[in-house]
């Protein structure tokens, strides 16, 4: 019996998605080896990687100012990868904080020590959690940055940014790890899009990065070819072995994704979930407190407390044994996450409210 | 029917590796989840992850002066990682040029901009080819360097180093990734080890670095973290979320590695398969060219000649009807590779070996 997974990352995928997998794992298309065995440089797997891309590029409608490209080491290499290329001696950018990842965005490029990261907002509490996102008047944007930074949606606090904040013509980069996918999104706003695939997108080990041609031609020249952007783009994501299976998998997702309707699906799918959830949330604040400004409640992880943490802990169990999996909170924010992204489905989480208001009538 | 793969890379894997994955694709052990969608901070996805270490250390008799460490990015992140962490401004060291792969690991140090990198040894041939290893006489080591670098097997042009050489007490590192567990390796001859999986290992994303503790003391703290080794040993490669399905997969796999008896027994059978295939090329040398000096040669990748290219293309698309695949030699090198990884088998070998003798009388 398959369990309700509500896990922050990696994520449960669609089950059509993973059927294909296996299915198909041991003789791809009847070639008498696994896509596993394929080479990267064959006609078998470059017809997976180019449909993934086309995918993605139908499913956003990437114009074509802009490239897709394929990377590794998830969205921690491009806290690195962005300064390195875009951000040179001498200049500086702006990082807008919402929580402990693009804290650690604006870490990894202060430790490059090239140009200089600037906070240009933050929502940071007296207690350093973070439970709103800021308001256009309160960015102190520096028109002469290289990039703004903003991280989409926040996991562990439980927020996200519903519109996207003007930032005139400084290029806006966004980490859109845990939302990317999660509607239809004007991939023109951006300069740069990346976005670790273990949430929406399939399993962790490959980084989908969607970025403006003229800004990669803006990007630094004199870096180690594996971390220049312009490498990956000038070779579609082929200069070295690219994480194949996962790609695959991925290109998996998307087709599942198209198959239900497309983003406009999707965001009808993760609105109902949501509003399901906060609706619950607000009937029973009495019992469960969700601490998130609602203005800037996330779609994709729904935070909330019990009474006391031994409850937190009592809930968590109890779900498990009914095979609701993955609610415990950030182990650096504690009390209970519900992770809902695209593979979760309205049902679970009415079965997850139902339990909800059993436990709190149990315990209340 | 189960194709021949003479891939270089990605290469074939061992049946059991895939049929166990494939088996449990759906639902791991019971969970009600795919081994996809478990967090990799779950007790379920921890024991694969310390499984894949252990087996590591077994099979190869890691010293505890080493820590084995689970990275992306490929021996292409590793070009750039190893002189961004080992080399810094003020610092030379000596790198032994044996092929392609050594050239771009040299490039990308150089392309950093730290400390110098320094040719100690090249055997490249005025065609620009490299048909051997240099003789530990060759060598012009620089004993203030910070680390020396070798390439162990050279998949392009078929040389393969068979002893190690004398560094005196320069750190060693190694770029093993085309014949990592092909035999038994004396680890603490190295500080620094890294294997690309899709080889001998298991699926493409996924890096093996084995590292011994006090270089890694030695490694600069001024760098994003992401880039920094000492971030993956502190936290035992789960810093950030590792790729885990290929980490699964590489479990698999050295789990059948031990099944078999480990690299002794891995050694018999890469060697029997190596034995075969140059014997044949000797016995037919008037009709296949076999370019490498006989004391370098790979047991990983074999490569030769055809009288003409038009041959040479020939004899790949008549083995292609045969089920064998992954004959063609690399781009830049042209003629025939054979890749004879752990996976390919003795009987893989004799089945060419057979067609080669057919293909020789046929058109010889």
């Amino acid at each position: 019996m398959r369990a309700i997974n509500f896990n922050a990352g990696p994520a449960g995928l669609p089950l059509p998605a993973l059927e294909r997998a296996r299915d198909e794992l041991i003789d791809f298309q009847g070639s008498g080896m696994s896509i596993l065995e394929h080479s990267h440089r064959g006609k078998e797997y470059e017809a997976v990687h180019d449909e993934a891309i086309a995918l993605l590029t139908r499913l956003l409608g990437i114009p074509d100012t802009h490239r897709v490209l394929f990377l590794q080491g998830g969205a921690s290499l491009q806290f690195a990868m962005v300064p390195m290329n875009f951000l040179p001696a001498g200049s500086s950018a702006d990082y807008l904080l919402t929580g402990t990842w693009s804290e650690k965005a604006l870490e990894e490029a202060k430790a490059l020590g090239q140009g200089t990261p600037r906070v240009a907002a933050t929502t940071v509490g007296p207690d350093k959690r973070y439970t709103r996102i800021p308001r256009q008047s309160e960015l102190q944007l520096d028109p002469k940055a290289t990039y703004v930074h903003l991280t989409s949606n926040n996991t562990i606090f439980g927020t996200q940014w519903h519109t996207w904040p003007e930032v005139g013509s400084v290029p806006l980069v966004g980490d859109m790890s845990s939302d990317f996918l999660w509607r239809p999104t004007d991939v023109s706003r951006f300069a740069l899009i990346y976005a670790g695939a273990q949430k929406n997108l399939g399993p962790s080990g490959v980084t989908v990065v969607i970025v403006r041609k003229d800004f990669l031609d803006r990007g630094r020249k004199d870096l180690p070819k594996i971390l220049r952007y312009a490498t990956f783009a000038e070779n579609n994501s082929l200069y070295n072995t690219p994480p194949t299976f996962a790609i695959y998998l991925m290109r998996n997702v998307l087709a599942w994704i198209e198959e239900q309707g497309g983003l406009v699906a999707m965001e009808r799918r993760n609105t109902e979930k949501a509003e399901t959830l906060y609706l619950a949330l607000d009937r029973m604040s009495g019992f469960y407190r969700a601490p998130v400004e609602k203005a800037a409640r996330s779609t994709m992880n729904i935070v909330f407390r019990l009474p006391t943490e031994e409850l937190d802990d009592r809930f968590v169990a109890e779900a498990k044994k009914q095979r609701m999996v993955g609610l415990k909170g950030h182990r650096s924010a504690g009390g209970i996450r519900v992770s809902a992204y695209n593979a979760v489905s309205p049902q679970d989480i009415r079965t997850l409210v139902s339990f909800m208001e059993a436990f709190a009538k149990a315990n209340g």
